[in-house]
This record gives structure tokens, C-alpha cells and sequence, in this order.
């Protein structure tokens, strides 16, 4: 009946022994909890979420559902916790997903040392001090034949800012594993529209702008849609938060870490909009260079 | 001719031999340019800046007007290389000001280890790293009795948060100086309506989320009005962008850095034209204290 997710691009997964997601195949996934306070955490951050009456219903749908914990038995033979998500891909045949972990820092101001070092080297290495945020995978299907372009997690993890910038057209291009120029063939339905991605991003934007009630550290920004649905210009491109071992309360505040990062992966979606046949997968590079200045000169 | 100016709220004064900016009366406000590259710097921000024609006339009035450098001769009897600047005060006879240094990282990511190291510090120790911004210093006009409320540096570097959120009352109170809970006279006038600060906040965020020429570090909000004008109900308050000694190319990415300290800011100014009655000067604890989940309950 349980069966090891196929679509998952990024986040924990079973092997050497340890315990991975499980999903039953009639729409829950099963996400065990660490060992750590992390497991702890996210289940206690699910059930005030779920309880929460402030929170409006066209935000709500951004998280997946929570249906509480319960116990399965591990291939150890003992039994383990796991949150009962949502499964947020169960109705989809074919689904193009990236992880974008947003924020250009994913440590907190109460963080151990240890913590504070892990983090911030992987924040340094990664795009998320430049960019505000940084893909954490990525799969985007491309025909039955060569099934999906995956880049592995080593090869993600090296994402420079122009990688960036490419993948982001690859994600909603027919030729995303070529070294050819990413066509954005998908671009304005999977992006654009009244329901489309970039509408979604601007809907959390605007409840990121006020909202002091979570800090949503090391969250991710889920984008899912189906090719065969954007072939016939149907829209269906879905925007989800994942992810939550590591939300603190607002305390009054709101989360300026994560809408920064937000921000930041708004106006790159909203450039490929603007400009789809962009030669250098590189922005649009005119603009881009009539607004550069040499800052090196002196006086 | 030249003087020290009376109405500097935080930044480089003259002192110990160092030099210190001076104002000639009629305008302009001579900046020394510091020894390191800081001084070369922000010039080169400002004559970039200047013939940039891609800056927007309703943005270009937030900046201080760049008349070139000049040389002055110092106490020490030699020439000195100084910016000229307009003097954002001249036309104020008492004006209350408040110095805000914008974003929760000081630090940009080719920083030296050594100025990595000290901004970091400084970020955790006050309030920047949580809130997206610090206070750097104020000075707010009482009564030609009493003259102005200017809490000391030792005492601004010691803000918490909610010593920001009272400031934040104070500074558009008739009784700042005073235990009492701040009576937030002004608010209205200086922080509302069409011209006021918080519409003026807003048409910089509009761009900051948008332009990707410059990322501005350690730069400051300034905001500035004249308790006499606000008495007769005049609008007048002014918001200024100063202090450019360490503003990087954006190479096409929104500084994100910036952006969401200024949305944080935003967020606290707007809370008090919302609850300018709010007897606590924590905001609004009522809704505050709804929102507040113990996310420290496990499973």
C-alpha cells in the first residue's frame, strides 16, 4: 500500500537505513520526523497552522493539509512517527516541479553556533545571500520518450546566479535538457495569467507584506504544473510552501528574510514574462547593461 | 562661513583632530571623504547616480543633490577632499530627525572577513538582524524651553525592539522625552496622508522592487519634519536616503537586502497611523497576543 514517493526533487529520502517519505497512493504523504527537534517542530507548527482562524482561505491553499501523525512500522520493524501530509502531486501523470528555498539566510537569531556556521557557509556558497533565495531541485518533464530532466543534487547545489536565471526558463521550456537556447514555450501559461505562477507568488507576496504571526526559515516554494495541460494552454500551475522544521513565531514582525527572497524570484519570473525569447538566457541583457555603472572608479 | 552643522543625528562628527561635515548656510552640506575606499566610494555612487537617466524624477527627490567635491582646508591647515551636498535642513528651523539604517545585513558577500566579522556582530547585537533595520540616531524638538529629546549613541546602540517600536511613537509625539505614554500628536499629519511619510515609503519600496542598478548597504532612511508645521496640521514631512559609502552594482537582482527591511519598517509605521491610541507602545498587543502560537510544543 505504501510506496516511496516518485516525484520528490528535493529533502530527505530513504536509504543507508534511514527512514524516507512513504505515500499511499490515494492522495497522503507520509513524512517521517526526525529525530531532532526538527520533527517536533514542523508537527508543531502544522497544528497551530491548521487551527489558526486568521489565516484566509486563499493562503491556506498554498500549505498542504495536515492530517495529523501517526505511527508505521519501518523497514526496522519498529514503528515511527510521520506527519500525514497532503500529497501534493497525487493527482498529477507527469509533474514538473521545482524547490526554491527562499531567504537569503536560513539560520535565525537564536541559532547555535554550529547551526549559525553550517548555515551561513551554505547560504555564502549557494545563491542565497546574492539571490535571496536558491533551487534545491528541480524536475521538468520532457517527452515519454527521455521522461525527465532531473540535474542531480551535487549539480544544484553549484547553481550560480546565471544558472539560475537558465533554469528558471528551463523550467517552462520544451528543451530543458538541451544546450540549446530554453524556448520559454510554457512561459505564459505556466508563469503568466490571471491563475498562473507569477499571480500566485504576487497573492503570497501580499500576505508576506503584512503577516507577523510565523518566520518561515529554510521554507520552500514549491512550482508544479503538468506539460500535457500547458501543450493545450490549459492553466493548472500550482505554487505550495513546504517545509517548516524551522518556523519561529513573528512575534509582531513580519518575515522580511523571506519576502526579500520573494521579491527577489518575482521580478526573475516576471523578466521571463517580459522578455521570453531572450537570446542569453541571461535577463534581458540590454536593459541590464544600460543600467550597469563601473562603482570602481574613484574620485 | 563654514560650520559645524547643528542637526546631525548620527554618522561622523568632527572630533580628536578627525574631520567633521560642515554646512556654509546657504545650502550645502561639505562632506569629508573618509581615507579608505569609503570616501572614493560613495563619490563614485553619487556621480553615477547623478547622470543616471534611468532614475525617475519622484525617486531622484529622495536622494541629497550631488554638487561635485571640493577641496577645504582642515583645523590642520591642509586641503581635504569634501563631497558637496545639499543640505537636507537647511530650510528647518527645528527639525526632528530620525536616522534609520535600512536592512538586516550590513555585510555584502565579497566583504572582507575582518569587516564580515564586525557587521555581523553589530547586526546581532541591535536590532537589525531581526527587524530589518536599526535606529542610528534621533533628535526630537519639544519646546524652545526644552529644546529637542536626542538620546545619546551608548543609548541607541542599546534599542530592543520594543524601545523601536516606542521610538518609532515618540518621534510623532508631543512628549517625547517624557515616561509617559507616548500621545503620537503628529502621527497623522507626519506619517499619514497622501504626502506623507508612509506614502513616501511606499513609492521607494515600489522601486526598490523593481530596480536592480544599485544594492544599497548600510544606507540610511532619513525622516525629517518641523514640529511648528505639523502643530498647524501642514504636511512637510520629508523622507531622504543618505550615506552611500558601501552600494554594490545590482548586475540585474533586486536588492532584496534592503527591500524587505523597508516593508518591516512600513509594517511598524503603519501599525501606529492603525493604533495611534495604543496604550502599551508595542503595537497592538491585542492582535499581537491572538497571533502568538507556542510553536515550543512538540508532538
Amino acid at each position: 500500500m505504501f510506496k516511496a514517493p516518485e516525484h520528490q526533487v528535493a529533502g530527505h529520502q530513504a536509504r543507508d537505513g534511514k527512514l524516507g517519505p512513504l505515500i499511499d497512493g490515494s492522495g497522503r504523504f507520509y513524512k517521517p520526523l526526525q529525530n531532532d527537534e526538527r520533527g517536533s517542530k514542523e508537527v508543531a507548527f502544522y497544528t497551530s497552522f491548521s487551527s489558526n482562524t486568521r489565516i484566509p482561505d486563499h493562503i491556506r491553499r498554498f500549505f498542504p493539509v495536515f492530517h495529523g501523525t501517526q505511527l508505521l512500522e519501518g523497514a526496522d520493524g519498529c514503528l515511527h512517527p510521520h506527519m500525514v501530509l497532503e500529497d501534493l502531486v497525487s493527482n498529477r501523470l507527469h509533474p514538473s516541479i521545482i524547490d526554491i528555498k527562499i531567504g537569503s539566510r536560513t539560520w535565525y537569531p537564536q541559532a547555535s553556533e554550529d547551526y549559525f556556521q553550517k548555515c551561513i557557509k551554505k547560504d555564502r556558497e549557494t545563491t542565497s545571500l546574492s539571490l535571496g533565495f536558491r533551487i534545491s531541485g528541480l524536475q521538468v518533464y520532457e517527452s515519454e520518450k527521455s521522461g525527465f530532466w532531473k540535474p542531480d543534487k551535487k549539480c544544484t547545489q553549484s547553481f550560480t546566479l546565471k544558472d539560475v536565471r537558465s533554469v528558471l526558463r528551463k523550467f517552462v521550456s520544451s528543451n530543458p535538457s538541451s544546450d540549446a537556447i530554453p524556448d520559454c514555450s510554457f512561459a505564459s501559461v505556466v508563469y503568466g495569467g490571471s491563475t498562473g505562477i507569477l499571480a500566485q507568488l504576487l497573492e503570497l507576496k501580499a500576505w508576506f507584506e503584512d503577516q507577523t504571526i510565523f518566520h518561515f526559515y529554510s521554507c520552500s516554494v514549491l512550482m508544479v504544473y503538468e506539460k500535457e495541460e500547458a501543450m493545450k494552454g490549459k492553466p493548472g500551475a500550482e505554487v505550495k510552501l513546504v517545509d517548516f522544521a524551522h518556523v519561529l513565531e513573528g512575534k509582531g514582525i513580519i518575515d522580511h528574510n523571506f519576502l526579500g527572497g520573494l521579491c527577489s524570484l518575482i521580478k526573475l519570473v516576471s523578466e521571463i514574462l517580459t522578455c521570453p525569447d531572450e537570446q542569453t538566457s541571461n535577463g534581458c541583457l540590454h536593459e541590464l547593461e544600460k543600467s550597469r555603472f563601473c562603482l570602481e572608479n574613484g574620485v
